[in-house]
């Protein structure tokens, strides 16, 4: 593969595009509050945009960040499974989101897409994709389920029957939880190190993830955004909120390579719920919702 | 050191009774609710006691946690800082302590003591103390804090003139937030792999730090504990338990050992606040006592 086909540039456009769309689709979903933009530069080399809305009428919090690191060496995080890129310099182009919803019906979601470049002196650089979005809900809806992981699957459908199949697998191994024996969601999409079948084609599966998302997310935020709660509720998708907060800070290695690359704390950590609760050793009584959000909901199956 | 100076059993009969000591103390400066006891076993071997007071008057969750584990191979965490240890069987036992009060005013507080034994065939038993306390105050008080260091240094004491600068300058070292660039909170003690001078000496020294802990805690319940607070230091509590959230599962390596040795979670993830906010980017403004504490106390410095 020769390094001029590697259009770094084109990355970047398309992903200030995709935080732009997203940042007007939440907003005119939320209907009361704007994102706030937040430019920050990073001492070693890049920078990035976050976006954040507060306390609005359905998001407690969202966040849509875009950022473009670059630096010496690729943090432990990214060359854990990768010994042969220790040492290469990286640039990193990302955009990440995640939605908290005020509502406990409405379901927390998250999306990443990045591209990475690994360079060394006189070597050919190693580039690669990966994203995906899942859905961690707290009174899940099966045809909301079933509509988020259809618009997965159309989005990967257009790069080969098995692509769905493959990535929903990788999701639902990622985003479990063992010291909880528990998945963190109803997973969707995950992938790494994607570099086939060459660059455009790679890019072009990028893009489709990047643009299915708000299509997966839209109608659930909508059909659920008006559903009356109680404090139980509520106080439950706090308890909840509280897995959510373990994964990201035990096990998300996009969280880590952040910490590790001495990226900007408060748009890594834009990510945490804004309200959270631990309660000791709760669990709810046979036959709840609750229960039934973990017996029968967070166990990974085929939702299409 | 021959294999019959450790008993092991002696320190299995302190750290009960240090445990009890520790609950009655605190079911009495909380005056109004009891400690849960909930016992457990470790599938690999071991098992524990949980104690949990929860909606206190003065603690919204305080735990008081023995456990004794063992199991076939140390946990990484355990042998990250000793290579010549991997592979080998271990018994643990500890006291860990996590007390987070209801009221702003009163410091969150943070003990363990524990004793490790590292065994191989055909080779001598590996063994090593740790332990220390530390206080993580939201309003501090600088003679609360003299008072914390002073009692720290007396547990010390008996153990020669190095032992506190020494442990003092570990827990600085310790709880600190490199992604934060900041302390936990004012510090105390930390020691690991201690086996100075012999077992009796330093099975000596952790029971000083055992029985300390109280002494340096209950006068600052006592003296804060009725303090009014307002709905605005309240929430900068929550949000300041943010940063204890994200030391815990970030960087505490008791929480890593925990976890990665298939601990019981529940009891590993007690040190978690009941409550907790993140808010995006928040800082106090300048001259506020919010400000007060990053700047002036959460510096590490000579309390004594």
């Amino acid at each position: 593969m020769s390094k001029q086909t590697i259009d770094a540039d084109a990355v970047r456009r398309y992903l200030l595009s995709l935080q732009e769309g997203l940042t007007q689709a939440f907003e005119a979903l939320d209907g009361e509050q704007r994102f706030l933009r937040d430019s920050w530069e990073r001492a070693e080399g890049g920078g990035g945009e976050a976006r954040v809305l507060a306390d609005g009428a359905v998001f407690e919090r969202a966040g849509v960040n875009f950022s473009r690191v670059y630096g010496a060496q690729l943090p432990p995080a990214a060359t854990k499974a990768r010994p042969e890129l220790v040492g290469r310099g990286f640039e990193a182009t990302g955009v990440s989101v995640v939605v908290h919803p005020r509502n406990p019906h409405v379901p927390t979601a998250h999306m990443n897409v990045r591209f990475l470049i690994a360079e060394a002196p006189d070597q050919e650089p190693v580039w690669w994709f990966g994203g995906g979005f899942d859905l961690t809900p707290y009174y899940p809806v099966e045809a909301d389920v079933r509509h988020w992981h259809r618009t997965a699957r159309d989005a990967c459908q257009p790069f080969g029957d098995e692509v769905y199949p493959r990535f929903k697998a990788a999701c639902d191994r990622y985003f479990y939880l063992p010291h909880r024996k528990e998945a963190r969601g109803v997973g969707g999409l995950f992938f790494d190190d994607w570099r086939q079948p060459d660059f455009a084609g790679a890019f072009a599966l990028m893009r489709s993830v990047g643009d299915h998302f708000i299509r997966a997310y839209q109608p659930i935020v909508e059909a659920r955004r008006g559903e009356p709660y109680t404090e139980a509720q509520r106080e439950f998708q706090l308890m909840r909120r509280g897995r959510y907060v373990e994964f990201n800070l035990v096990h998300d290695r996009g969280t880590l390579f952040g910490l590790q690359s001495d990226g900007r704390t408060e748009s890594i950590l834009m990510s945490m719920p804004p309200q959270v609760s631990w309660r000791y050793n709760w669990s709810p009584a046979a036959g709840t919702p609750e229960a039934e959000l973990t017996e029968r909901y967070l166990v990974a199956q085929d939702w299409v």
